[in-house]
């Protein structure tokens, strides 16, 4: 699996987050530090992504800098998306920094455009890259979760719990609008683990008409209320679009609309979060010790795989038809 | 304090609960029936507020039929607005309903429009009724607390601890709408527990300038990242509208809006929902069987009071112009 | 896959809960009704396990009926364990209570012990048994997790996670007690997602001498704190029993023992425990439409598999090695 | 109310948390060090209590230090319990410290410990001490509720609602331990709020036999699961030692003793206590710049006031007999 090259010996290594943050990202460093360590490797931590590379923003992190930060939402070496890196000279000067440290080798915590700006740094300097999949949309082909999926549709379905508390005494309908802009995992599992009467996504083809036939069935099944998980990147435009046509096909219910919002990207990780982002940063470091370069550490049938990141990010992946079809059913 | 007329021997009681729902409702109700029990009163409960007592939708309820609900947000009494209470007509089904069932005395869970609705009630027929306050507004005049006020400040102190993981590494300005039409406690009390940098209630005198003049204070001294919580109502619009005018005044932040929406009516109710839940069911059905009626009763000063519906509703109850101050000097 | 011989029609089936319950078993029987529904099939709830399938105490179980329940700790069905059904008159009363409302396939939902009265159930009468793992141990073989396990591991850790903030500031040292009679799932997987400086297990060999070099380690590199997990069934005792070992042999800390105890099998499931479920619930019904019989429905590599239950409950199912051992090396 | 004698003017302050921690202390040292640094103070935090105090151990603090840290349990400046402070020539050292530091007024937040120390100090050295109650336990006078108090109240309800969830299907009895080694306040609450069937506290005069009383009469109205609080601190020992009594007595129900144990002082701090904590801290400030000295801030009936330390510490406050008395009716 290993690439296992002529591979000059790794010594030091920078570890980093970038992009949208995601839950779990702070235990992702915390394994990357400790692994490192336990391989007498130095770490330094790059604040603020590929912005901190370019500006040479780099620390060093012992064992103990990574204690008591596991549980923290965010990412406490910061993040940001850089317009700089983009540019040949922003690259170069990034490389320049990491020179300047004697870093042989790479960690990068994100998700698609981080993948993207380390494909193409990897393919212009000499520098071994390793990435660590975090990002709550769960859209990166190569790893069965993304560090952050779970913790985000955690917070979804505790939300859509107290609306429907509040709104089971009325007669009521619900549109509430979850993350994912290409994306219809994280509403997919809401809408599964909140019992919704149904769910728009990308993914799924179906016409607003088909939605209000599911609404008239629960109404004649006497519902009083339901409630329908919205992806942020649809067909028909978000919630409160939907909301507005269907009102004007089938106006029984009142309606009302919610949009979960940023919320979904904070919170302390859950369990699963914790131990798939302590695993896959343990794993990148193993991973770039054994030779292992350009590719993004996943966890598929619960074993670790490398992915190149040109597949990480080209491939497709999409929500199984067979759970869509079960969600249809379970929501009768 | 208790009106104690030559009182009728109460046998029959009937609680419901009205308008919005709030957690800790079933708290209350679940002391009225067993305090009810205690006294060896058969105790019933309409369902969906006035509308179920003009339907004559009456259950008994022993006991056992209000154990292991404590804990669940919403009513499981059902709530509902009811246009035809507001009717001379509705009201007089309503009031032979109860006399079918031999009610003796209501306990009447609900806010401002529940306790409207019962003062009339009150003056048109023999019945009395003894109001719980529960309404997460916090607006009413007669006890420190309202039930579920508690438990929606916490939801929405839970919502921008999340944001605030997530945006802290981020230059963004995030301006958080919580509920609180007329009233600016949940907002008030929501900025004071998260660190919010500002707060824009219906109560305090303020203009756009003056925020701007905090944010840039703010910007100052390097701050990442600042939240804005605005209440539902106030003078310059919503939380969008706002971000709207801001970002026209001081354009220096990545600007976002969250509103929190319905879930800050649901959520299992917090310890201090439950026991204010639990004291003022159990109080007023002690008060009715007292002799009062036409009254609310209220926790004051940690001691039970009661207080007539008129005043209840209409004297103005305003947050604290101490906290708001203080509010203003700990977000510096 | 299916064993698919000259199958019999299945028009009515039952499911019940048995043996301790976990969160997550409501929506798997949520799962079974609608699947139920949607097939056409007549769907039973049997209460409290084997003893209510003596008793004869059967509902029927409509679509509407499991509205609501998705989020809720426990199961409506009740659960129990049954000493009757170990009798061979037990296991007749019971198969006539079946035959009496004429039900043709059962689905069983529990852990080891359920499995094996339905595996000898299923030798002597001639009536289709599907099994869904629900048992916060995962300790059963053919399914990747069991319903309830994430649920549990999460509320393990946000228990060591209140423990850490109280006890970082003092010089002390925590033993934590989890669930897990046989099995180390539950304490490997709170350990690493909470940061523990070590774990006692079943399936790990190590010594208390083992254990105090990992502390003195700790205490070299001046950690003010430090948390131990201990699996409830391992070779040393139980945490209390550990502490005092460990404090003869080490005696630099304020030991401290917590038993976190019941309140792991409580609480709303989460996200994951709610999918699995619904999904288990689904293909178990449909798996029994297919023929199966005899069988319990996993999760194995995101697939649905099904697993004879003398494999199930006989095949040791241990947590993986590499996760031991990395444990080991991120606690350092 | 103020001593408002002839005051050196107060220019530099220092801040410390001492004994047991408490959730919310963190939001009281913010509001002591923004409140100071608007009225133009420096403020210095403590590390450590009054160990810190004898070590020298101060680091200015500045608004921006105090960003972020409302939401977290614990304490940053860490809290210890000194038995050199309890020496005169411990004391004579603190105060050396305090002088090299120009240290001209101290808040000292804590519980009983904490202040008996303040209040020894105070009359020994020339320096104005006031407090902010910090204890989970609420066992001091002259304030309606302490810090940290309101959030343990609802860890241990939680913990109980999950208890409770997989309880109620057996025939169940659980002994809950909850903390408060001299008062019943948490106990008492927990009770009320999580629907318990009975709570035994120090200020309640009880037998086992009242226990067992109440327990046969649920029995009969066929109650499948009951709880009963226990405090810490009771007449008849801890919660394992009643059980066993009661067990002999009344051998019914499946019996079993949860330890809610240390978690109950961690937890990220609930609305009341962040609120709480920052008018206490505000407003010990605002007070020893007006003059106070060897004073607690309190909050009482929702007002302000300031406490002699030896009046806070001596007096006792107890629960409310009305309260005790309407748990009991309650749980029937």
């Amino acid at each position: 699996m290993a690439k296992d090259t002529k591979k000059k010996e790794i010594k030091r290594i920078a570890v980093f987050t970038s992009g949208g943050d995601a839950p779990g990202m702070n235990a992702a460093v915390r394994a990357v530090v400790r692994t490192g360590a336990y391989n007498n490797l130095h770490v330094f931590g790059i604040k603020r992504g590929y912005e901190g590379m370019i500006d040479c923003d780099l620390v060093r992190l012992e064992v103990g800098d990574v204690g008591n930060i596991m549980h923290r939402g965010g990412t406490f070496l910061k993040t940001a998306r850089s317009q700089r890196f983009m540019t040949p000279e922003g690259r170069r000067t990034a490389y320049e920094a990491l020179k300047a440290y004697d870093i042989d080798g790479l960690i990068a915590i994100g998700g698609n455009g981080t993948f993207t700006g380390a494909m193409v740094f990897s393919q212009e300097y000499d520098i071994p890259i390793v990435g660590v999949p975090g990002t709550i949309d769960n859209d990166l082909y190569g790893s069965d979760f993304t560090i952050g999926f779970d913790t985000a549709v955690n917070t979804a379905i505790e939300a859509v719990d107290k609306i429907r508390d509040t709104a089971d005494s009325h007669n009521r309908l619900f549109f509430v609008e979850v993350m994912g802009r290409n994306s219809g995992f994280i509403a997919l599992n809401t809408a599964i683990g909140s019992g919704a009467a149904s769910v728009m996504i990308p993914e799924k083809d179906a016409t607003l008409e088909d939605l209000v036939d599911v609404l008239k069935m629960g109404a004649r099944r006497k519902k009083l209320f339901s409630v329908v998980i919205v992806a942020e990147g649809n067909h028909f435009g978000g919630a409160s679009e939907i909301a507005k046509q269907v009102k004007e096909l089938f106006d029984f219910y009142d309606t009302k609309v919610t949009i979960i919002g940023h919320l979904q990207r904070g919170g302390s990780p859950t369990a699963l979060d914790r131990v798939l982002a302590s695993r896959l940063g343990f794993s990148a470091v193993e991973g770039l010790l054994e030779g292992q370069a350009g590719v993004m550490a996943g966890l598929v049938n619960s074993k670790i795989k490398f992915t190149p990141f040109e597949e990480a990010i080209s491939k497709n992946r999409k929500p199984d038809n067979q759970l869509i079809r079960m969600a249809e059913i379970l929501a009768i």
